[in-house]
């Protein structure tokens, strides 16, 4: 059904293969517009709130503090990540203690920003969202002091204190080890689920720039494979779907693009292939809104393409595969079930060994993040969890097919997909 | 007296302020060539050398392994990097172990590549360098498998084993996390002097390729220097120094370009200023030549510039501070010292306060790396180190001025300039 109203609206507009020139059709300039300019960025409410809650379950845990390093998580509770601040040799860290007022019920975060001295005008200009306003403490080190030692002392931490500090497990082994050794009797140790699920499960508003991300990416795709021609190399389609991303509004857009048998390496090959009338071509693609990642892959074919018929089954045993995954991720499962159930349906038809990766995994302000959904992982599905759901067959020097949505677990437990807003899964090759 | 020279022959060649046309003049294209065509890249031998070294420390170490991710260490011992192999959450692993033949003398390294499985045919096609090419071992972990225990169970290394493995101290928390859990008994540490100073302390070979890629760093600034006009945007120079480095023959270069107060920031500022004809302009360079990288700084005038009297006189004091600092660096003397022979230099003009940021650091296949010319270190200065000399003066909405050459320390323990082959550091501010 969509098939038939794509290429009919299509071809009203753009004719029966489009209009292509240099690339980019110029109705294709004008039917790309940006899509999601009513989603807000995260509030500074929602910050306040993530920081409340990362400083009550520290307080929980018993912990001094929560350090990392510009990164996703210092994005997540902050407001700056290494986009801000590139990592360098010289620490710059986020420090959030649970800060106790007069009753033990209103714990509050409290910021401090350690930075070198020489670096600290950079470092006040931060976009950091600190607690209701209340501020950020910067402790500067200087160039010939200890900057673990400095910001031990600055927090009040004596050297001989016990007590544990959480890091984020993406922070580099030397900022570890500098900790420690300001703080001998410390227990320096990756933050455990109860703070990294504040991340895993997406608020309402992360869940709305996702959406509108995702959906964008499709409409992305549907654009340029309504351009699509025999005879294009992937690297001109490449270019083209990274302007057709950033014309819906998403930054930093790209696409993996890969014809025939190119697509059997399910990260791609470094040939520059031109596309045959009747080659599959495979488009991974993301980009990020509000510093959100999208991630949607398509395997289309060519208006009239005579796909070969075992293709064509392995195209469709793809996509029965991605319903059966979506139809066992639900909230209190475990994450390997919905990998397990797509892996089962390609049993059915002896794919399976062709089916070389994890089911997928989870996706926000980085494009793959915990949990995963993959064989041997007993992590459990919970409401706010937004996965991919991208199954596979690739069969090498012959043909790949990978078909990639993301979907969330809605309120009441159920997966939802956030590309349901533009039709939700692929149809077929021919309606992406 | 340089000065006159160049000026006479760019007076000859180019007219008095050079041909400047849309960035870049005629002339100037004609005259940098790739100056770095006879220099080697590091040959198949030296990484043997390496990999020899290496594994007779582990074993004197009494170490099980050495492990690193796809790093500027992997690119030292295994000729891969992050620029072959991008970082992600799975895991790829150089590992390093001591093999012992039939006598204790024989210590040989073993090579393995930790790969998940679905990427072990890319995993194959990183341009490792095995110990006179007896291979290297793959090892896989499936999606659904443990990679640390996968990979201790390869290596014959049981669950329950004591020892240690030293891990490059730039590695992320969650491998060392995994090494650890698969491994309860072991111990996991940051790599240890007898180990870094292996890629410390340069060889020849790595000597002639920082020195060739230092020099042509020196002329391509030289290059646009006699370019440059008083209304030019920093934007613009920095394009200009970008395209010269490229003729010079290095890759991936740029310059923080910083014109008048603009340069009191040591590390830039976001606006993009235009140049007075009596500003001091400061260029801070680098490109890469086999992997390593240059790193030169010039504070430079136009000709005829009034520059103001102060800020000559801070220019010179400068220039006077990096002269001390060289002569306090030599062959068994604390990394402190020459930082405090240029610190007790600005100290007679009161202009150490203003000196804001340690004096130098090491650099090879990193821009910045171990060791470090600073207060409160007590690392010592040994044959073959490199480290940038690079006092400075900022003096905030005022000026800044920075010097750098970077030196080595040569067979006699006695520190030469990388730059010496084009007449080493900056004479005056027109003649850099």
């Amino acid at each position: 059904m969509l098939r038939l109203t794509i290429y009919s609206i299509a071809s009203l507009v753009l004719g029966p293969f489009g209009l292509y020139q240099d690339g980019i059709s110029q109705n294709s300039v004008h039917d790309l517009a940006p899509h999601c300019d009513h989603v807000p960025p995260i509030s500074k409410a929602e910050f306040d709130a993530r920081q409340a809650a990362l400083s009550s379950e520290l307080h929980k845990l018993n912990a001094l503090a929560y350090v990392a390093e510009p990164s996703a998580n210092s994005q997540f509770f902050a407001n700056f990540s290494s986009v801000n601040w590139k990592l360098s040799e010289r620490p710059l860290l986020l420090i959030v203690r649970p800060s106790t007022g007069k009753s033990e019920t209103e714990v509050q975060p409290d910021l401090t920003i350690l930075t070198p001295t020489f670096e600290v005008l950079r470092a006040r200009g931060l976009p950091v969202s600190s607690f209701k306003n209340s501020g950020v403490r910067y402790i500067s080190w200087a160039e010939e002091a200890n900057p673990y030692s400095t910001a031990l002392s600055g927090l009040g931490i004596a050297p001989d204190s016990n007590g544990t500090i959480y890091v984020d497990s993406s922070i580099r082994k030397f900022i570890v080890d500098g900790l420690q050794d300001a703080g001998p009797n410390l227990r320096i140790a990756s933050a455990p689920l109860e703070i990294t699920s504040l991340r895993e499960r997406k608020s309402p508003a992360e869940l709305e720039i996702l959406k509108c991300a995702n959906e964008a990416t499709v409409l992305a795709i549907r654009n340029v494979h309504r351009q699509l021609s025999a005879g294009m190399h992937e690297s001109q389609v490449r270019s083209m779907l990274a302007s057709s991303l950033r014309r819906t509004g998403l930054k930093d857009g790209g696409c993996l693009t890969l014809f025939g048998s190119n697509a059997a390496l399910p990260h791609g090959t470094g040939t520059d292939r031109v596309l045959q009338q009747d080659d599959f071509a495979l488009f991974d693609c993301g980009g990020s809104l509000h510093g959100y990642i999208s991630d949607v892959t398509r395997t289309v074919a060519l208006p009239g393409a005579r796909i070969p018929e075992d293709h064509l089954r392995i195209w469709s045993t793809v996509k029965a595969a991605q319903s059966a995954a979506m139809k066992a991720a639900r909230a209190g499962a475990l994450t390997r079930e919905p990998d397990e159930a797509a892996r089962a349906w390609f049993r059915l038809s002896g794919l399976d060994k062709y089916f070389t990766h994890r089911l997928g995994h989870g996706i926000g302000l980085q494009g793959h993040e915990q949990p995963y959904l993959r064989g041997g992982s007993d992590d459990i599905i919970q409401t706010g969890h937004v996965f991919s759901n991208e199954p596979g067959v690739y069969i090498e020097d012959k043909v790949g097919v990978r078909l990639e949505d993301c979907f969330y677990i809605d309120d009441s437990g159920m997966p939802r997909y956030l590309t349901e807003g533009v039709g939700g899964p692929s149809h077929s090759p021919w309606a992406p």
